[in-house]
């Protein structure tokens, strides 16, 4: 149980201080005041998001490391500075905490917080915390991007083609196994479970997409493949037809599917942070991979009808993503 | 209770529209896509605060209105920008909402955040909104500051002077009476309540502060008197003296006191959102006001005593300020 407020900030700015990389040149003034001060860069703009994780909703804390949570948010709200084709520069984060949360946790979550922010060259530079009934992690995100390299989701237009990065479905399967488990599963080689725990962005390969690329639109997957394709979709004023047999899936979850592949379950897995694109890039090839991770040409944008195609045949599938409001989601 | 949380998004983001003044220019793309767009201005650097408020922790909500809450919450994020010396230009809202609050409840709560923001030339350019068990409204703000104008809490020089701006003590006997009541109380001329409730920035008398006083400190009162009086402090490695004697207090609390003022219950008192600050300008009067707005000379900055006088005679307060994990603050 935490005692004092301000005791608990000191912790975490000694903490910040002894496990944080360099701060960026950027950066005038980090925490110790009302407001952090930045120097925006000459030329680009600014991107601003927001997200928030709630206990029993985003995560189950007695199913879960803290420093898992911690990189997990973190991820998540990077993702949507790359998805606008950004680079992240300083999160702020707020923190409600309960009374049977522990300083030591506290400091374990951002332990996944730095995880995160260290590998994406960012720093930590604010925050707030409150006494709360549920463990409430809500972090704003503030990076920037050079007008020409602003991807938007509007951008899509006929005959594109709708390439994603990485691999999808895994995120979901590994809710499933955990919400199954009775006790913590050990992430040590297993990488579904993984996935759904520790999630990163796409960020180390967004200066290769948007050279490779130039993509017209684009958008990471939060809420789940289709649902977010749908996003793109309803801004660019257009349709699809996806090819259900080239979309990307780990080895580890075919072995998971044997020879049952869910793809209603893989189509909505949400939280996977991959990137669903498009591009008019000509002689591209279906497949590339940068630093490891692929990017698959999966469809083709057309002018409204959603078309799914399964060995050549049309297919309907029922469920497109998460609604917080309607079901447990963890 | 909610039941979807994209059309509770559609359904806020045409209110904002509906209701929010035109957009700042700065503003290049607001809700709608993962992140927001801005065009920092020129010269200019920009400041990021973040602060969360929890049902039960910091209102409650049968003995309030949300247009309220959602007013107070912002203006104490705004509070943030204008205690650097700044101009906040955006904020992005995360909201938890547990399953007793309504659609209508969540628009009246936006229309408290508008309330604030339209007076303070922003706008609201974001969110996210997550299932929670208590009521949690996570704001974080973005603000712009000419480099000459920035004032920080560590420039207070021995032999300033010490100024706040209104007057303080209300919002804490404010919250004493909607603690004690067994139901709402009207706001109508109960100036008292309305300080606790309805809080104001100072933004509108900011430039004139920076104009006349040059501060070479300055925060917001969201603790306490002594207590953010003590930030400068230890920022600035100084002491002072205050003269109890010259504390504003408004007439309404005077008239609630009687003949025994609480001294401790007003150093004490959080959530003010007035500015301490100091300033080594010559020939400036005790008193000055500024659009309705009182600034006030209440001490000195020492080497490093930390003194109170009353009627020219030392007194010692022993509490200085909230602590959100020791005592329910609302």
């Amino acid at each position: 149980m935490i005692s004092s407020e301000w005791n608990l900030i000191k912790e975490i700015e000694l903490f910040l201080k002894q496990n944080e990389i360099k701060p960026t040149s950027a950066l005038k003034m980090s925490i110790g005041d009302d407001c952090a001060i930045i120097e925006p860069t000459k030329n680009k703009l600014s991107l601003h998001s927001t997200d928030i994780s709630i206990e029993d909703v985003h995560f189950i804390i007695n199913k879960n490391e803290p420093e898992n949570i911690g990189f997990k948010a973190m991820n998540g709200n990077i993702s949507d500075i790359v998805a606008m084709g950004g680079k992240p520069l300083i999160a702020l984060i707020a923190l409600g905490i309960p009374d049977h949360i522990s300083k030591n946790f506290i400091l374990k979550l951002y332990k996944g917080f730095i995880e995160a922010t260290n590998k994406s060259n960012m720093n930590i530079v604010g925050g707030d915390i409150s006494k709360s009934k549920v463990l409430t992690i809500s972090i704003s995100i503030y990076g920037e991007v050079f007008p020409e390299n602003i991807v938007k989701r509007d951008g899509a237009k006929i005959g594109d083609k709708i390439y994603v990065t990485g691999d999808i479905g895994r995120s979901k399967v590994g809710l499933d196994l955990l919400i199954s488990s009775k006790d913590k599963i050990t992430l040590e080689n297993n990488e579904i479970l993984e996935k759904h725990l520790r999630p990163e962005s796409s960020l180390k390969i967004i200066d290769k997409i948007n050279e490779t690329y130039k993509p017209t639109s684009m958008i990471d997957i939060s809420d789940g493949f289709l649902s977010d394709l749908n996003h793109i979709c309803n801004k660019s004023s257009c349709g699809y037809t996806i090819n259900i047999n080239n979309i990307p899936i780990h080895e580890k979850l075919k072995q998971y599917y044997k020879n049952d592949i869910d793809y209603e379950s893989i189509l909505s897995s949400g939280e996977e942070y991959e990137l669903i694109f498009t591009s008019n890039e000509k002689n591209i090839p279906e497949v590339i991979s940068f630093n490891d991770k692929k990017i698959t040409q999966i469809g083709t944008i057309t002018d409204n009808q959603k078309i799914l195609l399964y060995n050549n045949k049309k297919i309907e599938i029922n469920k497109s993503g998460y609604n917080h409001f309607e079901e447990n989601k963890c």
